[in-house]
């Protein structure tokens, strides 16, 4: 009911970082896909296929140091329903091996439909006798901007089967500011956005301080990201845009508490896509990847120490 | 390149209304669901092929009266990537019968995931020499609280591929005025992301004066509905929650312009469920939502007149 299972991962490996495993067909290695197009052709089900080998590969090197994983719903959506399969199988998997999945899915409806949502990523549809859940992530990203009636099913999962959710307060995108820093009463949209986290969240805190409603907020803003962090101190951020969208270590330290915690730092394309930065044989991708877990662990905990 | 294949649809059949099929397993009529289940036991697969019979019989039934269809994706999601592929099926079928598809899915994310999105529900993917599209709707609903660039692959595939949007601006549920309904410069947050609308479309306006990015504004909300058709003169509205919402034919007609166009009116669970609501025999589901489709088109343009 709150994001303590992530927090004690997080402690337990002493890193506060997210895995992105957002594969494109182009980050897979060519004799990964070759494996499978032999048998299936040039088709949506050798792509799917070929990025869950690939998947299942980088977690396999990188659970015991790594808390968690985000897969990003859009390229899974993008290989259609083999690609949704494989985005069901990378959360299983990843799950089975102790680690944390968040779904990054943006999600958002009224409250009717958001209550499907809920079943499909967090929680658990009933067919005859039989309870199943198809796709059990532990937390799921959400949108917003259709206010309370849209989040309350979640929070409903959330307390009764410890999940969390992760709410788009300040996104890293250059044009996030468009809408979300207008002003309203004299505060910017996302300081809004953020305390409704905290309305949303205050039934649900945990034993650090921080609730089952966490926020989305981008390293490529560590202004916003200093200002959020005092005024939402129950609010557990997701920190997207490290390393290739130009968020370093430095200003992202500012997501953090006094204990080290209070944050998790995604990186995806830089781990994903290590053995072709390294130039290294594609077959060590996954070796690649750990390093690059690695170096990314140690340069967020050369300015934070989690207590 | 714009809305100009809806509305050559919706002057074709004389209606302005899209049918939601956004079946939960509830919804089907158990000799439908036991045919599955004998093969296949209480399963993801059964609920998903038990709703694409469901909606199949549904289209056969309305794709001579009805210009479109809103698949929620939500409600497939919820089947797992079963339901995904029934997702796939129900798109692939009603476009066979002639029919305009809109995914309910309100995406959003960053430039480069929305790619992946846009690829996913408008466009292709390349895979070896293939070129796949994995789910291939006409138009897609979307969630700009990123702002322009979170918009803009979409606006490259509505060019290229003769696709649409719709963006949410004032949605139907209870809470949608604790952000949409804020002040920023004296103006809603909902009438600052229509004129985005407008700015998004300004180069993809068709022949009927409506460019190729339309809005989401809900019927429970006529007031609203009236303002924005006055301010966004190029911009298609999306009408959810006619009816089981509350929103009633008479509200909804502030929707349209002087010619009855501008604006495609939802309803999902009163067509969907007709037969529970006329108490007939449940193997009449089909025709039960043909009736009740005609009675919701005689209903709008009892109040607006399509020219």
């Amino acid at each position: 009911m709150s994001f303590d299972r992530l927090i004690a991962k997080i402690k337990e490996t002493g890193n506060p970082s997210v895995v992105g495993l957002d594969a494109k067909l182009d980050y897979v290695p060519e004799y990964l896909i070759q494996r499978f197009q032999e048998e299936d052709g040039a088709s949506l089900q050798t792509a799917a296929r070929a990025i869950f080998a690939f998947n299942k590969a980088i977690i396999d090197e990188i659970y015991d140091i790594v808390p968690a994983i985000k897969p990003q719903s859009a390229y899974y959506e993008m290989y259609g329903y083999y690609g949704m399969k494989t985005l069901a199988e990378t959360i299983s998997y990843a799950k089975l091996k102790g680690m944390f999945v968040i779904t990054d899915g943006k999600r958002n409806d009224i409250g009717a439909t958001m209550q499907a949502y809920t079943s499909a990523h967090l929680g658990s549809v009933k067919i005859g006798d039989n309870e199943i859940e198809p796709f059990g992530a532990d937390a799921l990203t959400v949108n917003g901007y259709l206010g309370t009636d849209g989040i309350k099913p979640l929070l409903d999962v959330c307390n009764s089967r410890d999940k969390g959710i992760f709410v788009l307060v300040k996104t890293s995108n250059p044009s996030s500011g468009e809408l979300q820093d207008k002003l309203i009463d004299g505060e910017p949209l996302y300081a809004r956005m953020g305390d409704l986290c905290e309305t949303w969240g205050a039934d649900l805190i945990g034993e650090y301080g921080y609730s089952a409603v966490g926020a989305v907020v981008g390293a490529t803003y560590p202004e916003q990201l200093k200002e959020l962090r005092a005024r939402l101190p129950h609010t557990f951020f997701l920190v997207p845009g490290y390393g290739a969208q130009g968020g370093g270590a430095e200003g992202v330290a500012s997501a953090f508490d006094a204990n080290g915690l209070g944050a998790i730092v995604n990186s995806s394309r830089a781990i994903m896509c290590a053995y072709q930065k390294e130039n290294c044989d594609p077959r060590e991708f996954a070796k690649a990847a750990r390093r690059e877990a690695i170096r990314m662990r140690d340069d967020i905990t050369s300015y934070i120490k989690i207590k």
